[in-house]
């Protein structure tokens, strides 16, 4: 049994890990923190916690917080950077939800989330997260950089693509959109019901935060020589409230041209064949994100339009479970020896 | 562990049921039948399924039913009261989903339903299954009835006002509203997204079927002597997939109407105390159906507008889990003798 | 043509009064204020506008407002009592779409309203704009106060029962629905669609401030010597943008017993005979909000469920078009003497 | 004032035409044709046109129809070419809002549409009604065959580019969503709120029949010696009633490369800068669908990510008014000299 922290847990990435840490049989969870809310039970804020749950929010404090085997941050960029150096200096182990350690180069951070970097030297630390990349370095992690939503998504679709050098890397085109959780549990009037409801939109097209964190990692897996990885990335909003679906679009280049599609298939399944999170549904399939609601499963599927050679990926997640706190239990289990599946194995919520 | 087989496995009670018992730990699921779907593995259609489950459709046969310790109906009524004898006379225990045998009156059930009822000699024979109101019947019983989630949700929210007798039982009122799963899974142009979403209306107000249901439940629980429970019923249909949000309304009369806020709140708070799946709110709380999506719970709240004699109980429930296939398993746990709560120990997905 | 102003015109009154100006042919919006985007195009904020409006926000100004023959508000309440002296004294006429000026005791504003009303001497002035019951005295208003939604959508609803007192007034129930754009475009996690989508919940049980509204409105209508009406309201808060659907119930007292079916509709089509914008459905029919979306039409419809004395009267309305701006135009167009349908000739968007 | 007729009235392009028609001063709408609902008020069946048209649906009968100005047929593929001749020879003008004559080539029909054609003989005969690329011929047209939803939305996103040959026409993609309301008013479960609200996905990725709808409409626009234009399409299903989002990609090409962002703006600026029904947002925007609910207007905007050659067009069209029946009331209007806006000017209903 494993004592953990949650700081920042009034948002859904809080109420996710929650959901899912009160199914493990392996944790416990000790203290979560809220300074907004600090002395409110967690239960009067999310109502579907009564029963399961009698912790109250407490303002945040390291020397409690340092009582704990692992904690986990889910806040907005820029909070844990700032109480990583003494939690890690005391030996805790730390997950972060937020993005402020997935990018290897602080320049870039600093550039794309417009403030310096509060601290550069653990960057170097941090191990991303993705564990259908990562797994033996995650074992051993001190410091977690969990991978945000698009990017889970995206890189699991590209992947075996890329690390056989099927296709032109220089054009690939991420065409995704979330569900409005992803904007988080924030008073905006652009994520208000009456403004997005009923409606669908791209957002973004300037540049999105989670550009550089793709390209980083869909580089880290080509092949030695490969041209250099280049995403077109359009996010769009959904009407709707969990998922993402990216539609991913490469041109098959050299031997990937000639590949059959069952070839391409069986690229993808046996990429995946060990992966517990990682579902390949069979050639020509339409995942839809409702069967992954709830759940911490990527699911896959291949086309090839007409013949031609553009390939198409589509993949989904629940952007709060595989794309968030469900991908933060699973590098736990990783770190900590746990199964793998431990507190994850919920069947999506269908319909 | 139990042998489980489920008769009409297409729906989505019957997809509701696998989710649940997949996570069960005493249950195997050995059959599950649908004449349509006969040969497809059940995760085909249901891709939420992958990789939980490995297990086609079969037509039904009663043989192969009858090597199971239990069978579900998950079936359109007028199915399972055809298959009963068989089963009933081979030994098997039955949990019943379906209206078949919610109602003790062959007649009324006949007039309600629209045609003379297959298996009027063991209707006798069937539990209610209510736990909070037949927990020790239910124990015993071969052929357990399902509730329905309208008499689910609003017997739930009356009960402890009726058991005391302490509102005028001639002139209650359940206002009630339910998402779009509860209507099935069934080709209907009434039920296509584009006629229901972004709009709310009320139907069936020239009676609907769960009418007789809930006056029979209702006046069950009424002390000998009252007045005989009568309820003005009115259903509408939300724009959203699952969840039941009945608002109950009741004039307080006698001893009921010189009772304080907090007697009543406690007298609700007692009545439920032991009641693993209902979970009464603080005074004047509102509960939403998203505080039991996917779970097992009935939320219930009181309040007494501008302190007149009128009390308003809300009651939410999961028309899919304790409005049908939790409640199943529950009943379920309580007849096999296993923790009432296994299987159904999900927190609701929220948001 | 007449010059109108609208003050507030950043929320979604005011952007759908514009939607309905723009096809009025008697009407020029000369001048629409702001602070907050003062300067900004009104088509930039609302870009459906685009092509039909060439305006800018401007920061309200008493000496250029009182340049129009008409001014609407479209604000929160309170703004509309402090400016309001300084338009009335330079004879400009107004139609003020908040609730300063709905309720004509100014103690019960303030105690509803939580704040001292800013301007009582007017309130005697104020007509209110309900047209069904107050046409003539709209004619020559000077100050016009625009009714609220749930009390437009339950008056109407009421209005022929207790006319005739037919039904106990004493115990009157109003269980009413409102899509989200009823709160507003303000930045309020409450209000986000990640909390309110695919949920549905009460709100406001303990007093909501459209409650002392209706029973004024109520009590008006009632002849001499009836009892006092009394409502019990209780709103909930439906999944989706637009829509009020109000489930009313009342108990036929007296001749209203003796009433057929035939006799209670015939009362109401004759009542509404005239008005061009209340449509009654033939007898148990389930109006749907979405058959008055974008309309100004009020859609009920009469039933007695199981033939018992409980009289259900189902209304609805769009809460922006019937419930606000809507009926704001229609007041404006009896009180310039305009075909009381101009502007407001939309057929509902369905699906 | 021109007589027109509807063959199927019953669908959603139906209902939507007749909204559209009866705002319009120069049309009579004399016949509506319904097998199945022969003899109901077409406002029972929706109530929506209430106190708007009071006519019931009739058995198509040819000879009826000919007495029309002009007939719309607004039914599934098939049943057009059916009727067509008789209509033709009686010099009926005809606007066919199905795919019946969309495609030049009646071997591609047939490959697409799995049924040989039936009136191959009057495909030459009919104009395709893109009013932004057809105008002149639309003018004259005896029989109209409207574009689909996505061939319109991809069509006015594309055109500028390939007239002037400033991408590479090999490499284009479309990358669509549309409401659920696109799959039209027919009893199947992909379609029911159940299924398909809270979730997104992608389909027809094997082949969609508006692919060669759209190729042969983007070739047509292609100068001379431009090489053949291929596209890759893939259609997506959203969890709401009305909308099409296309998010285009293409590479620019020769001087294309060279183009400013402006100079790019500028091209589509003036391309429609005489079109009534699109409208080029500023540069970086982000329409959303919501912004033309209800209204004829193609919304589009241009942005450049990363400045890379890749260049992205959002173009966005409500797919019942400019998808279907508002390009087929624009097309009417062109056809019979009436203003080109007359029965379009709705503003879309926001929010």
């Amino acid at each position: 049994m494993i004592k953990v922290g949650i700081v920042g847990g009034t948002g859904y990435t809080g109420v996710e890990l929650l959901r899912l840490l009160l199914s493990h049989s392996g944790v416990e969870v000790s203290v979560i923190t809220s300074r907004a809310e600090a002395g409110v039970q967690v239960s009067t804020l999310y109502p579907s916690l009564r029963g399961h749950l009698d912790l109250a929010f407490s303002v945040p404090d390291v020397s409690v917080l340092a009582t704990c085997d692992l904690v986990f941050f889910a806040t907005p960029h820029g909070v844990a950077q700032n109480m990583m150096p003494a939690l890690i200096n005391r030996g805790v182990r730390v997950i972060d939800l937020s993005a402020d350690f997935r990018i290897r180069d602080a320049d870039v951070w600093a550039n794309w989330y417009g403030q310096a970097h509060g601290c550069p030297e653990l960057i170097g630390e941090a191990v991303y997260g993705l564990p259908e990349v990562n797994r033996e370095a995650i074992k051993s992690a001190q410091l977690l950089a969990c991978p945000g939503c698009y990017p889970t998504a995206t890189q699991l679709g590209l992947i075996p693509l890329l690390e056989n050098n099927l296709v032109d890397p220089g054009d690939l085109i991420a065409n995704a959109a979330s569900g409005a959780s992803g904007a988080g549990r924030q008073a905006n009037v652009n994520n208000l019901l009456s403004e997005i409801s009923d409606s669908f939109k791209a957002y973004g097209s300037a540049g999105h935060r989670h550009l550089p964190e793709i390209e980083q990692g869909l580089r880290d897996v080509q092949p030695e020589g490969a041209d250099v990885a280049q995403l077109t990335f359009m996010p769009h909003l959904l009407p709707m409230i969990r998922g993402i679906h990216a539609t991913l679009y490469a041109n098959l280049q050299g031997g990937g041209k000639e590949l059959s599609d069952a070839a391409l298939q069986d690229l993808y399944e046996t990429r995946y064949a060990q992966e517990p999170f990682v579902d390949v549904l069979p050639w020509g399939s339409h995942p839809a994100t409702r069967s992954v609601r709830g759940s911490n499963v990527c699911r896959i599927a291949l086309c090839r339009p007409q013949g031609r050679d553009k390939i198409v990926v589509l993949s989904v997640i629940d952007n709060l479970t595989k794309g968030a706190s469900g991908q933060a239990v699973q590098n736990m289990n990783i770190m900590f020896g746990f199964d793998e599946s431990e507190g994850l194995r919920h069947v999506a919520l269908m319909p």
